[in-house]
C-alpha cells in the first residue's frame, strides 16, 4: 500500500472522538494530528496517539495533512471554520442548518477555489445518506413523494431546550415516528401529515427537589417550535435513572419514497438507520468522504462539493476492478 | 427548456414496454424512436406514437439519438449488442448476469471508447441499487457486513425452469425471505446463513389433467441449483386461479449493512424495495441512468460505467443548486 491517506480532525468533541475512534478500521488512511482550542493544546486528553496541535497552528501542518475534518458544530463553529480552512486544506464537515446550506456552501466554494482545494459540506446522514435516497427515489420514480421520519433518537437541541427551563436540573428527549404514520406512507396512499401526525416527542426530565413539576411539565408541552405541536409525553426521573437508561445518543430514520409507474403499479423505495451512536455513525460517513475528498484533489479538482456530487465508487477503500467483481 | 433528450430503445419486451410508458413523466426527455427485430418493423404494435424502426438500421438514426436504451436479456442479446451498440451510441443497459460482468465491462469499455461514447452498464436494483447500498453500508461502516434478500418477489427463470417440467402447463414461483432470518440479521448478530435459512420458494402450478401431481411436486422440490437447496411449497391451481392472482411481476428485496463502531455500538442500514412491476421499475432507473449517461458525454467523457461510477446529481432533472436547496 501507497502512503496513507493523512487526515486531521479540527475540534474534538463528540464527532472529533468518533473520527479519532473509527479512521482505525480504513487502512489506507492516518489520524495525523488533532487541532484544539485548548491552550496549551498538549493539555488535551486524547484516546490515540496522535500528535495534538492548537488550531491556530495549523498552517504549519499544511504539508503533513491531505484532508483536514471539521468535527466543530453548525451555530458557530463551522460558519467561520469551513471558510477559513478551506483556503489551505481539502475539507470535509457536517454542516446541518439545512435553510444556510446554500449561503455556506457559496462561502466555501470560493474559498476552495481559491486555494484550489476540495471541499465537501454538509456530510452525514441528514443532510447526507437521507438527501441521497431522496434524490434517487425521485429521480426514478418521478410521479411518486418522498417521506422522512426521524427516530427513534435522541435530539440534542430538544434536550437542551428542556433544560432551559427553571427547576430542571437536566433532561434527555426522544423523538419517535408516529408507526401508523409511517405504514400509511408505505401503503402508498400519500398522505398529507401534519407535524403531529408524523413525530411525538417523549421527555425524560430531573426536576430539583423543590421544583414545581405540573409548571415545568406545562412548560415544555407548549414550548414553540420545539414541542407545541407534537403530542408530547413528560416524564420525572432521577439522575440515576436517567444516566441509567438514557445516556446512549441513539437515533436513526426513515426515508420512504412512493410512486406509481405504468397503469397504477405501486413502488415503495425505503431507506431506514438505526444508530446506537448518532456522532459515531457521522463521524463514519465523514471519513468515507475524506477519502473521496483526497481522491478529487489528487485528480486535480478544486471547488465546494456535496454528498450529491460525490461518485460512490470514490468512498471504497478498494479499487474499481474489485468493486465491480464484488458488488455488480 | 431546452431540446429534449432524444432517447431510443432498443427491444419492445417488458423493458422496452417500460421505457415507453415511463419517459414521459420525465420532461427532459423524449422517446426518438424504438428499434425492433420485427421485419416489417411497422408491423409492430406500440402503445406510444413514437418511430418504430428495423434494428438492422439503426444507424441511420444515429443523429437523432443521445443515448439508447439497451432492453433486450441478458442471455444472448445484450453480450451482442452492447459492445455493438456502444460503439455508435451512448448506451444503458441491465445486464445482470452477475459472474459475467467484468468480462462484459470489458468488451463494452473498448466498444465505448472507440466510439467516443459513454455506456452505463448492468443497471437496475440488482445489480444496481442493491450494490451501491452495499458499497455505502461497507465504506461508512468497514467493521461490518451486508446481506441481500430477495422478495417476494416472482422469479422469471424459476417460473420458467417449472414449465419445462412434463404435465405442467404453467407455473409462478415466488422468492420469499425468510423473516426471522431478516430479524437476525437487523438484531446485529452477524449470522451465518444458509441459501434454505435465508429464502423459500412457493410454487403455483397449473397441471395438465391427467398428469401425476405428486411426480410433478417431487421433480420441482428436487431440481438442483432452482430448489433442491430450498424449502420449497407446491401449490396446484387452475389457470383462471394463476392469471387473477399470480399475473403481477412483483418483486423486492432488502440490503441490510449492521456493523460496530467504538466500544460496541451497534448500527443497522438497510435499504427495501417493495415493486409491484419489476420491469416498469427497472425500465425507471434505466431512464434515470440514460440521463446520467447524456450529460456525461456531453461534458466529453467516455468508455464503460457501472452504478458505481455515477454521481448522484446526473440522474435529476432539477438543477444542482435547486437540489441543494431541496434535499439538504
Amino acid at each position: 500500500m501507497d502512503r496513507k491517506i493523512q487526515i486531521a480532525v479540527c475540534g474534538y468533541g463528540n464527532l472529533g472522538k468518533g473520527v479519532e475512534s473509527e479512521i482505525a478500521k480504513n487502512p489506507d488512511m492516518e489520524l495525523a494530528v488533532i487541532f484544539t482550542r485548548r491552550k496549551p493544546a498538549e493539555s488535551l486528553q486524547t484516546k490515540s496517539n496522535a500528535p495534538v496541535a492548537h488550531i491556530g497552528e495549523a498552517l504549519e501542518w499544511k504539508d503533513n495533512v491531505d484532508v483536514m475534518i471539521l468535527c466543530g458544530g453548525s451555530k458557530s463553529d463551522l460558519p467561520e471554520q469551513g471558510p477559513l480552512f478551506a483556503k489551505d486544506f481539502n475539507t470535509v464537515d457536517s454542516f446541518d442548518t439545512h435553510a444556510k446550506i446554500p449561503e455556506y456552501y457559496a462561502a466555501v466554494d470560493d474559498a476552495a477555489k481559491a486555494g484550489n482545494n476540495v471541499s465537501i459540506i454538509s456530510i452525514g446522514w441528514d443532510p447526507g445518506l437521507f438527501s441521497l435516497i431522496k434524490l434517487y427515489g425521485g429521480s426514478i420514480i418521478p410521479e411518486g413523494k418522498t417521506y422522512a421520519f426521524w427516530g427513534k433518537g435522541v435530539s440534542l437541541g430538544h434536550s437542551e431546550a428542556i433544560r432551559t427551563i427553571e427547576g430542571v436540573e437536566d433532561a434527555v428527549q426522544y423523538t419517535i415516528p408516529v408507526a401508523s404514520a409511517m405504514e400509511r406512507v408505505r401503503s402508498g396512499e400519500n398522505p398529507e401529515l401534519t407535524t403531529r401526525e408524523k413525530h411525538e416527542r417523549v421527555c425524560y426530565v430531573v426536576a430539583s427537589q423543590d421544583a414545581d413539576k405540573d409548571i415545568i411539565e406545562k412548560k415544555i408541552k407548549t414550548m414553540p417550535d420545539y414541542f407545541a405541536d407534537y403530542d408530547t409525553t413528560v416524564h420525572f426521573v432521577s439522575h440515576e435513572e436517567l444516566k441509567a437508561n438514557h445516556a446512549k445518543a441513539m437515533h436513526g430514520g426513515n426515508v420512504i419514497h412512493t410512486g406509481i409507474t405504468g397503469t397504477g403499479n405501486k413502488h415503495v423505495i425505503e431507506f431506514s438507520l438505526h444508530l446506537d451512536s448518532n456522532p459515531e455513525f457521522t463521524s463514519s460517513v465523514l471519513i468515507a468522504y475524506a477519502r473521496a475528498a483526497y481522491r478529487l484533489s489528487a485528480a486535480g479538482e478544486y471547488g465546494a462539493r456535496t454528498i450529491l456530487d460525490i461518485s460512490p465508487k470514490l468512498l471504497a477503500a478498494e479499487e474499481p476492478e474489485e468493486l465491480r467483481r464484488k458488488l455488480l
